[in-house]
């Protein structure tokens, strides 16, 4: 443990105005907020931690820390001062992302029966939160992002997934046709949802390996991957057809999952 | 159509700092923001309009808006400055709530097969507004609320419902004791959904009147409320249990509604 009395300490400088920078895109690294996220990131150990900060009364978080990371710990107020806002829960740590995972060998590695998700289009950081929210929950094995999709290491989305983003292996592919290239040539059955899919969940039997493919909630997923995908819709009451995308997920992901026995 | 030069102008006096104020509380009205829920709300006209506002871009919409409703068209940096934040979409209107609905009546009203959502302690607006979405997409007949829930007409809530706080006919009950009583005297059962609840949706065959009884994701439903209810859980795959409360109203709305056919 590290005692930091100054928020301009260059020790803490990767903790310096979180809100407004985006550590991710220059850096390669990100921010991790909250003792849920943090536990969490340190049980799956997917990606290293660079250090963490704490609030000196959040200071008996240390011991969950592994060894060798260093621990800042920091009066509330220098807290608050070097990230730029009231961090009240007074937890932040920065993990390192590491080289970008190859999507084919991702999904090679996948059992036979593998459930992944599919994200097209998906600029909004909430929403990409709330899907690895979900694919988390439901134990899909993956998700694969097209180009346009934002960062799940963002920190918004993390906090919005809950943890789900630390948790769901992922990687990026290129544009939508290479994306369900790759999904093909690893043996998965791609299934787009939109409110214009032929088939509802009702009559669906899930194929062994499943690509549940989401786009954006306007315009939704372009012809081009409709063609080649099975595509299904949730039926609505009709007057209103309107669901968030990361609701979206939530439903499929049950229906494909399976869990409920 | 009003033209507006002035933000000091005070006709427009409802739209002052909105995203500071919340109009609901002190005087009754509410506001709405953009095209899609503007348009629903003139649709549905549970709620009359006391006025639109603007942008000179969008004055075209003035058309849509029933005859005696003001509507004030004002340049976009008047706009912008009366209401304190930027209003990209050049759109908002002010409703009227009126007289709280009777929840005893308007569960009476509701058909002999009905579906109904009672909420409990939900004091985020994200959630209630994305709850009310799911309810309107589902075609869920009526909301009831305990005395801890927070305003479904509050700004924020409107906007995440996509204006689906517009279309459910919603009422408030007391405690959770008390909304339990009014769902049991009119013929609803309860099914509370909680990750300790007995049984999945796989084996549910819903009752004529169902209620789907909700709760905050940290603490959950009270024991005296799930002591009463048939209770319900979502199978999640174990090590990561967790799922918005929005979400999971749309996965057991989904089921519930049986729409799928």
């Amino acid at each position: 443990m590290i005692a930091i009395t100054d928020a301009d300490d260059p020790r803490i400088a990767d903790y310096r105005a979180v809100r407004e920078r985006d550590l991710v895109g220059r850096m390669g690294r990100f921010v991790i907020e909250g003792e849920v996220v943090l536990r969490l990131a340190v049980a799956r150990g997917r990606f290293p931690l660079a250090s963490a900060l704490l609030s000196e009364k959040r200071a008996g978080l240390a011991e969950t820390i592994p060894a060798g990371v260093p621990v800042y710990v920091a009066p509330q107020a220098v807290m608050d001062s070097v990230t730029g806002f009231p961090i009240h829960r007074g937890v932040l740590a920065v993990g390192v992302r590491g080289d970008a995972p190859d999507p084919r060998a991702l999904l090679a590695a996948l059992p036979p029966r593998a459930l992944v998700v599919a994200l097209v289009g998906l600029t909004n950081h909430d929403n990409v939160g709330g899907i690895f929210r979900n694919a988390a929950a439901f134990g899909a094995d993956a998700v694969i992002l097209d180009g346009e999709t934002c960062d799940p290491l963002y920190r918004k989305a993390i906090r919005v997934s809950a943890g789900g983003a630390l948790v769901v292996p992922f990687a990026r592919a290129g544009d939508p046709s290479a994306l369900l290239d790759l999904l093909e040539e690893a043996g998965f059955t791609s299934l787009a949802l939109s409110p214009r899919g032929a088939d509802t969940f009702a009559t669906l039997r899930p194929p062994a390996r499943a690509a549940l493919v989401l786009g954006t909630e306007g315009p939704g997923l372009p012809d081009a991957v409709m063609s080649r995908a099975r595509t299904l819709r949730i039926a609505m009451a009709g007057e209103f057809d309107s669901l968030n995308v990361a609701v979206t997920s939530g439903i499929a992901l049950h229906a494909l999952a399976g869990l409920d026995g």
